[in-house]
C-alpha cells in the first residue's frame, strides 16, 4: 500500500467534507439537501421508503494488500444497494461515514470517493452525506442507503409457498474463488518479494471478487415480463444462508438439485487449480450479490421462456415440515446448513 | 472492561440478529417491516425525510475504560438524533452496525444494546435495522437514523439574517470538563492500581459527558411558541466549530458576547480544579448536544419571556464581511478559529 501522498491534517475535516460534496452533483429530484447540513432532507419518492446499512472494516472483509481503493469504494456500494434490490426496490440517497486510519492519504481517499461516486454514477445515487472521522487502527467504511418502492411492487423474504421455483440470477461461488485467487498470490508474494502476480485467464472470478455489479438487470426484467417474484433475498453470504433465512421468513423447507446450481467454467478451472470444491463455494462462500427468489410456476414459464441463459431455477420450495434438503449428484438427500457467526 | 462471559461464537450472527429484533419492539405505525429482512420498509410519516449518520470508535471517540457500554449505547442514539433535532424533525428508524472485537461477549453486546434500546424507548425510535458483524480491532457503532419534518417546519443551516439574534440551549464546555475529570481518574488509576475514582460532586459533568440527552424539549418550545428559527445547527464539536458553520450556511458573520456564554457552576468548579479555561472547554470542545440557532427579533423576544433560563442569546448574525468574532470580556474583538480535523 503507498502511504506517500498528503496526510489529511493539510485539508483538514472541513476541507474534506467540501471536497466531495462539490464532486458529489444531484441526480434525484427528490434530493431537497444532500450534503452540507446536519442531516440529509430527501422528499419521498415512492410509496414505501427502504433503508439499509452496512459495516466493511479493513482486516475482516477487505485486505488492502490486494484490493485497489477504487474498487473498494465501487464494491461496498454494490454490496449495500443490493440490500434493496432484493426488496425489489429502487435505490436513491446514500450517506457515508468512513473512519480513516493514519496511513490514509488524501490520495488515497480520492481513489476510493472515485469508485464510489463511480458507483452512485452508474446506479444514480445521490450521495447525501459524508462523514470522515480519524480512526486508530485501519479503514472502516460505513454506508447507508434507502431508496423506494410501490406498496404494490415491494418483495420481502416472506412470500413464498410450497411448489414455488427457486431460481438464482447470474452465476455463485465465482466471488469466494476470485477471493482464494487473491490469497494465493498474496501467500506467493510474501514469500518471493514484489513480484508480479499470475492470475492466468482468470480475470471473470477476480472482477466477480473486486467489482461486481449490483444485479438490476434482474428487477428490469421482471418488469419487463410484468412478474413478481413471491420472495426475494440477497446472496452475500453463500446461497445455503440466504435459502434458509428465506426458507425460514417464508415458513417453507425447500429441495435443491445440486446438479442444477449455476457455476461459471472459470469458477471451475480456478477451483480445480487450487484444489476447491466449486459447490462449497457456492454454497458457503460469499460476495456474490446474486438474487435468489421463489416464483410462481405461472411467473417461472415466463422467465425461463425468456432469460433461459441469466437465471437458473435450483429447486423448489416445500412445507416447512420437510426441512431444507439438497439432492447430491448422486440423489443423496443432504441437510442445508449455514454458518452463523460470519459476515 | 470485564472479558468474562459468553463468547458471540456461541449465539452465532443469526443468533444475535434474532435477539434484538425480539427486544425491538415497533413504536411507530410507520414501520412498515423492521428488522428481519434484507432492507427496512418505511411509510413516509411527513413531507419530507430526514437521514443521518455517524461512526463511534473505540479509542477515537469512546474509551471503554471509564465509559460503561449501557451509557454508550444511549450516548451513541442521542449524538445522532440530534442532528435530526437541528433541522427541527422528528426523530423516527434507526439503522445498527456494530464491529464487535474478539474481547466482546455477549453480555457486553446486551449492555450497549440496552443503553440503544433505553435511548429508543425514551425519543420513540423504532430499531430497523441490525447488523454485527467481527472486528479485528477495538468495538465500532455506526448509526443511522432517518426521521421527518413538514416542509414547512423544516429549519437549515442556511437561513440566518443579519441581526438576528443567535441563541444557544443549556450550557456549554460541560461534556468537555467530564471528560477531563475521567481522563485525570484514568491516570491517577492506571498509577495508584484499582482504587474509586474521586469525582467530588461534579457528577453534572460526568453525567453530560457520559449519558446526555437529546434536546427535544427545545423544539417542543419553539412548536409551544409558534416559532421557528431562521437558521439552527446541533453543537457537536464546541461552539466555535457550530457558530462558523452556521454563519457560512448562511453567508453571514457575527458577534458573540464571551461574557455571555452559558457555563455551568459545575463547569466552572471542575474547570479551575483542573487549572482549564472552561471558554475553551465551551469553544472548542465537544459534545454538549444543544442547539444553537438564530431567531428573528420578535421570536427573540417571545422566547426569552418564556425561557430566560434554558435560552441564553449570546450575540448577533452581521452581515457576512464582517466576520465572525468575540468580543472578549476585555471588549477586544477575537477572530473565531476551530480546529479542522477534530471529530
Amino acid at each position: 500500500m503507498d502511504v506517500k501522498g498528503t496526510p489529511l491534517s493539510e485539508i483538514g475535516l472541513y476541507g474534506l467534507m467540501n471536497r466531495y460534496q462539490q464532486k458529489a452533483g444531484s441526480k434525484q429530484s427528490s434530493t431537497i439537501i444532500g450534503m452540507g447540513d446536519d442531516s440529509a432532507v430527501i422528499a419521498p419518492a415512492g410509496e414505501y421508503q427502504l433503508m439499509t446499512s452496512l459495516l466493511f472494516l479493513e482486516g475482516i472483509h477487505f485486505d488492502l494488500i490486494y484490493t485497489p481503493l477504487k474498487h473498494l469504494g465501487y464494491k461496498s456500494v454494490v454490496a449495500v444497494a443490493s440490500d434493496l434490490l432484493a426488496m425489489n426496490g429502487k435505490p436513491g440517497h446514500l450517506s457515508i461515514s468512513l473512519g480513516l486510519g493514519n496511513k490514509m492519504m488524501l490520495e488515497m481517499v480520492d481513489e476510493l470517493m472515485d469508485g464510489i461516486l463511480g458507483a452512485c454514477e452508474r446506479y444514480q445515487i445521490d450521495i447525501v452525506g459524508f462523514k470522515p472521522t480519524s480512526s486508530l487502527t485501519g479503514l472502516s467504511i460505513s454506508l447507508t442507503i434507502t431508496g423506494s418502492v410501490q406498496k404494490s411492487e415491494l418483495v420481502t423474504r416472506s412470500g413464498g409457498k410450497a411448489t414455488d421455483v427457486i431460481c438464482v440470477s447470474g452465476d455463485l461461488g465465482s466471488a469466494f474463488m476470485g477471493l482464494q485467487l487473491l490469497e494465493r498470490e498474496k501467500r506467493v508474494l510474501k514469500a518471493s518479494g514484489d513480484v508480479k502476480p499470475e492470475f492466468g485467464n482468470s480475470d471473470y472470478v477476480l472482477e466477480r471478487q473486486l467489482r461486481p455489479e449490483a444485479k438490476i438487470w434482474v428487477l428490469e426484467s421482471f418488469k419487463k415480463l410484468k412478474i413478481k417474484p413471491t420472495a426475494m433475498i440477497h446472496v452475500k453470504d453463500g446461497l445455503s444462508a440466504a435459502l434458509l433465512l428465506l426458507c425460514k421468513a417464508s415458513n417453507s423447507g425447500c429441495r435443491i438439485h445440486e446438479k442444477k446450481i449455476p457455476l461459471h467454467q472459470i469458477t471451475l478451472k480456478v477451483a480445480l487449480e487450487l484444489n476447491f470444491n466449486p459447490l462449497i463455494a457456492a454454497l458457503n462462500g460469499g460476495e456474490d450479490y446474486e438474487l435468489l427468489f421463489s416464483l410462481s410456476l405461472t411467473d417461472y414459464e415466463k422467465v425461463m421462456n425468456e432469460l433461459p441463459e441469466q437465471i437458473t431455477a435450483i429447486g423448489y420450495l416445500t412445507e416447512r415440515e420437510k426441512g431444507c434438503r439438497i439432492f447430491s449428484s448422486g440423489d443423496q438427500e443432504i441437510e442445508i446448513q449455514a454458518q452463523g457467526w460470519k459476515d
